[in-house]
C-alpha cells in the first residue's frame, strides 16, 4: 500500500466532486490500485484547512462545511484563516498537488503559482486548469522533468474523454501523424443543431444557452479558443512541442450560416470545428477552425454536445475516441484518474 | 536505459512484423523510452536461433534469411536444429517472451508451454495468440501473479484497437458498468454490405471471401467464436472475472437474412454481432449475438470492416474507441505497444 498525501487547491463544483469521489471510493482504490489516498490540506480564496497527520482530512465534514455555505478556513481546528495555496503546498510536505482553481488565460492566475510551487517542491501536479499549461508550458515542462515530477492534464484536455492517454499508452510505438478533434461539446451541438434540425446559428446558440450548454458570454466556446487551448497542449504534450497560442490560426463557427451548411450537406459533407495538430515534415502545424468533413470521416459522425479524437499513425492507422461525460463529475473523474496512474 | 531481452515464438506474419518494427523503430525507442530491446532468441517449428550475448540476433539478417524461404534453425553459427520454444525460453534468461504461434483452441497448441514456462521463469508474457488464455485463464493468471509477471495480450483482443488499455488506465477509478464490442471486422463487414448496398447474406460473404476479409471456411468468425473469445479476455481482464467459453451465450449472423436487415431499418435500428459483458449485481453477464441497435447508439455507425468497443462507466459515461488498422503490422504494434508499456 503506497500513502498519498495530497492538497487541493480550489473547491469549485469540481474540486468537490473530487474530494467525494475520495471519500466514496476509498476502499475500492486500495483494493484494486493499492494507494491510500489521503487529503492533507485544501485551500479556497480566503485560506486553507490542514491536518498533516495521518487522519488527514476529514472529506465527509470537510464537504458538509462547505457545501453549508461556510469557508474552508472556518472548518473547525483545521482552519487557516489567510493562508495561500502556495504557502500550504510549500509546507505540506504532500505527494500531490490537485489544482481545480478557474482557468485563468491571461496571466494564469493563482494557480500559475501553485504548479510552480508544487514542482519546485518535487510534487506530482494534478490538473484540471489549462491555464498555467497554455501559457507558460515550457518553463513547467522543463521545472517537471529537472525536478523528476509527473504533470497530468486530462482533466485540462477534454477531461472524461481519454485524449492523452490514449495518444501516449495506446499508440507507445507508433509514429503519430495527426490528431484531429471535436474538443469542445458547445460548438459542436450548435453545429449538429443547424445541421440536422436547420436552425438558424442564432436560434442553436439560444437553446444551447437555455439548456446550460453555452455560456451568457459564448466567445470563449464558439470564437474557438477552448478548442485551440486543448489542441496546444495535446500537441505539446504528444509531440513533445513547446506550441503556444501565437503557433495557432483560430476561426471559430459565429460566421457559419445555415447557408454554409446546406451547402456543405448538397456536397456530401458536414460542417465541424475541428482542432488539428498535423506532422508536416519535421513541424507540426497547429489549426483551428470549421471543416468540411466526407460523410466517411470519423468525427463527421459525431453529433450534439459530444467530443472526440482521431489519432492518425503509421502502424496502427486511425483510432477515433468518442463520448465521455461533460458534467464536472466527469472533469473529477479525469483528475481520480490521472492521480491513480501516476502512482500505480 | 533498461535493458530488455527478448525471445520470440512464431515467425509467421506478425513475428516477421514485429522483429521488423524492433530493428526499424531501434533509435526512436531507445530515445523516447529509454528502452533497449534486444532480440536473444526466435524459434519456429524446426528449432531456434539463440545469441545470448550483448549484441543479441541480428535482426535484419534474420528476417532476410527466413523470408528467403530458410528455416530459423539453420542461421548461421546461432541455429539451433530441434530446439523447443520451451527449452529456449527457460534457458534464455530473457525478461520477455513474446507468443506469435497460430492460435490453438483446443487444448492451446505449443503456445500454452510457452505461456507456462515462460511464467514460471519469472517472464512478461507478450502475446498475440488467444488460446492459452482463453483456455486456461485462471491457471495464468494465478501463475503471473505468484510470478509476479505481467500478462500483457492486446494484439489478442483486438490488436490495433485499443480495448484493454482504454478499460484499465483511461477509466481507471471509474465503476464499470458494461462493455460492448464489435469485436471482428468480417461480420461487421458482411452485416454492413447488407444493410447498405442489400445484398444477401452468401454474396456479402461471398465478397468478403475474395477480398481476403473473410476465411474460406468462415464459420470461426461468422459463428462468432472470434467475438466470443475476444469478449470472454476483455472481461476477464477488465472485470477481474475467470470466465471460460462455458459462460457465454453464442449466436452467430449466418442465420441474419435480408428480410431481418430491413425490418431493423424500418423500426431504425440497425443489426451488429455484439460481444457483451455486462454487471449485473454482482454477477457479471456474458453474451454474444446479432444485436438490434438504435441510430444514436454509437456502435450502429461503425461499418465495413471496422471494430469498435463502447465502455459504460458511472462517472465518465460512455466512452466508445473505434478503428485500428485490421492487419499483420496493426498485431505487431499492439504486440510493441504492450512491450513498451510493460517496462516504461
Amino acid at each position: 500500500m503506497k500513502n498519498i498525501e495530497m492538497v487541493i487547491c480550489g473547491l469549485g463544483g469540481v474540486g468537490r466532486e473530487f474530494i467525494h469521489l475520495l471519500t466514496e471510493r476509498q476502499t475500492e482504490i486500495e483494493t484494486k490500485y493499492k494507494l491510500r489516498l489521503r487529503l492533507t490540506a485544501a485551500v479556497d480564496i480566503g485560506g486553507a484547512a490542514i491536518n498533516t497527520t495521518e487522519i488527514g482530512l476529514d472529506c465527509d465534514a470537510l464537504l458538509s462545511h462547505i457545501k453549508g455555505g461556510l469557508s474552508i478556513e472556518t472548518f473547525g481546528k483545521f482552519g487557516r484563516p489567510g493562508l495561500s495555496g502556495v504557502d500550504v503546498i510549500a509546507e505540506s510536505g504532500a505527494k500531490v498537488m490537485i489544482e481545480t482553481t478557474p482557468t485563468n488565460l491571461v496571466d494564469g492566475g493563482v494557480a500559475k503559482g501553485h504548479v510552480f510551487t508544487a514542482l519546485e517542491n518535487g510534487m506530482e501536479v494534478v490538473s484540471a486548469n489549462k491555464g498555467p499549461f497554455v501559457l507558460f508550458y515550457d518553463e513547467v515542462h522543463n521545472l517537471a522533468a529537472k525536478n523528476n515530477c509527473g504533470l497530468h492534464i486530462s482533466a485540462a484536455t477534454a477531461a472524461a474523454l481519454p485524449t492523452l492517454d490514449v495518444g501516449r499508452i495506446c499508440l507507445a510505438g507508433t509514429r503519430l501523424i495527426s490528431v484531429e478533434g471535436i474538443l469542445n461539446g458547445t460548438t459542436n451541438y450548435i453545429l449538429s443543431e443547424m445541421c440536422i434540425k436547420g436552425t438558424s446559428y442564432d436560434e442553436a446558440l439560444n437553446k444551447a444557452q437555455e439548456m446550460g450548454i453555452a455560456e451568457t458570454n459564448p466567445s470563449y466556446d464558439v470564437e474557438g479558443k477552448d478548442t485551440a487551448n486543448k489542441i496546444v497542449l495535446i500537441c505539446n504534450r504528444l509531440f513533445g512541442t513547446s506550441k503556444t497560442l501565437n503557433d495557432i490560426n483560430i476561426k471559430g463557427i459565429s460566421k457559419i450560416s445555415l447557408n454554409d451548411i446546406n451547402e456543405a450537406k448538397k456536397a456530401g459533407k458536414v460542417i465541424k470545428l475541428i482542432g488539428i495538430a498535423k506532422k508536416n515534415g519535421e513541424q507540426i502545424n497547429l489549426s483551428v477552425g470549421p471543416k468540411f468533413l466526407n460523410e466517411d470521416h470519423p468525427l463527421s459522425k459525431v453529433c450534439g454536445s459530444e467530443k472526440a479524437i482521431t489519432y492518425d499513425t503509421d502502424t496502427m492507422g486511425k483510432i477515433t475516441v468518442m463520448g465521455g461525460k461533460s458534467s464536472q463529475v466527469g472533469a473529477a473523474a479525469a483528475l481520480l484518474k490521472d492521480l491513480i496512474n501516476a502512482f500505480v
